[in-house]
């Protein structure tokens, strides 16, 4: 086996608001680092964490470890040690996974002709990110968004399962033109997106076109998985995958070393904003 | 081999001044993580990096990196990945170790009758630390203080020696009260510590007896080790490792389940303040 490790950190005001719920944030913070794992075809295995807080607050630290742990337990992981200081609230969490020797999944290898698929829905937590920055709080219209913002569902099973299948893979964790923009510049190659395509919640769908893309491909913060593979998927596979989560094919890599984005009346269509720029 | 891993935190204003220099903070955020490693008896071998910064200074980074790599390259150490964040500085290291199967040293094994060990000098980051804080800036009068506060020696050859020998260790981060505490809770034992034989520095011997034997015993940031070995070390091993630091014998643990503190005189101290505390 090869030994796969990922660090994420999560910064107040940054990745989170300073009144975000605990639960959610140890649910998260465990979350985007699974997912980085996964788009490596890894096993997760072992945990470690370190957590910087201006005090010590019993109910916040009972919260944040409940939500750590209902996802750690789910995959049967350890969290094996950490660091803990004073400070500006600030979440490091490391993962470590394992995976055959030779299987782990690469961004490098993508090849022309390949058609490119994502699982799950883009755009979701983007869409309820931009409720809330707008004042809507939370409510039963948009839960499904809701969850995919607070409580991401890493990918996991669908990484293990097609690590045996594809050529390259990512996790869209800055959005489908930056991460996907990553594939391509590391395999040298393009690719050519149908927007009709794009998997969308019935609320962002419901947005007029070009805001519902602009969402889906740019906000990020999805952690769904963004793959290659060099032809159509066995009904089998599939299925396997479908067992856990949606699957869309939404285009195909191309030898012009740029990302096309076709509208549904064959016009090229020219995205204004990027993706999540960290600084 | 067994893999070892260890993860620290320094948080500005917590674990150094917002005018660090940032040399000095890649080096120490390295330092004190093999500083870990060494207390396990482990080799270094990667790191991975979560930096949190409120902007992107190149000039900071480009110190900051010599810092980190000054150290990581004496070790042969590499960076494999990590994280980057806008928010208030904080830096999160791991540093992921091997160590021969069964090898590793642990903290819950320290016998009745070993004598306690340390390395290097007690207390001289401590001091160091008392000048900047009461307005005396680094000079010439403590520049051996100062270079143990901004550029602590990780004793990762001591370790690899020592884990043959002795039946407990751990570095001094807290001091040696609070540490060797962890060692003598987790194994069930007392501790004698003679305190005419710490280790000093001599502008820290130079202060009057109990305020220098505080300052030793209780300050923290040394990341020296120390350690437990059931007899005198033979010559043989002290010189291999005398070759990297000094090596001095403070105490002897017992079976009275307390941390005595021995007086020259032979009578017992009793030491008000205990260490470093996270919170």
């Amino acid at each position: 086996m090869q030994l796969v490790v990922t660090m994420d950190t999560l910064v107040e005001n940054q990745h989170f608001f300073p009144n975000a719920n605990p639960y959610d944030l140890g649910y998260k913070s465990v979350a985007v680092n699974l997912s980085d794992l996964a788009a490596m075809g890894a096993e997760p295995r072992w945990l470690t964490l370190s957590l910087t807080l201006p005090d010590i607050n019993h109910d916040w630290l009972r919260a944040f470890s409940e939500g750590c742990f209902a996802l750690a337990n789910r995959f049967n992981l350890s969290l094996i040690g950490g660091d803990i200081s004073k400070g500006p609230v600030s979440i490091t969490v490391q993962a470590h996974g394992l995976v055959p020797a030779g299987k782990f999944v690469k961004r490098d290898t993508a090849g022309i002709g390949d058609l490119i698929y994502v699982t799950g829905c883009l755009g979701a937590a983007g869409f309820a990110l931009k409720q809330i920055k707008e004042g809507i709080q939370d409510n039963i219209d948009f839960r499904d968004e809701s969850e995919c913002l607070h409580r991401p569902q890493p990918r996991v099973e669908a990484g293990l399962i097609l690590r045996e299948y594809i050529t390259s893979m990512i996790d869209v964790s800055d959005g489908l033109i930056i991460d996907l923009g990553h594939i391509l510049e590391l395999s040298n190659v393009g690719a050519e997106i149908m927007l009709k395509s794009l998997p969308m919640t019935e609320n962002l769908a419901a947005l007029q076109n070009e805001t519902a893309w602009e969402i889906a491909l740019t906000s990020g913060d999805d952690y769904e998985l963004c793959f290659t593979v060099p032809e159509k998927l066995d009904q089998t596979v599939i299925r396997k995958i479908e067992a856990f989560c949606p699957l869309t094919h939404i285009g195909q890599i191309t030898g012009d070393n740029r990302l096309t984005l076709m509208k549904p009346n064959g016009e090229e269509w020219n995205c204004t904003t990027s993706g999540y720029q960290h600084f």
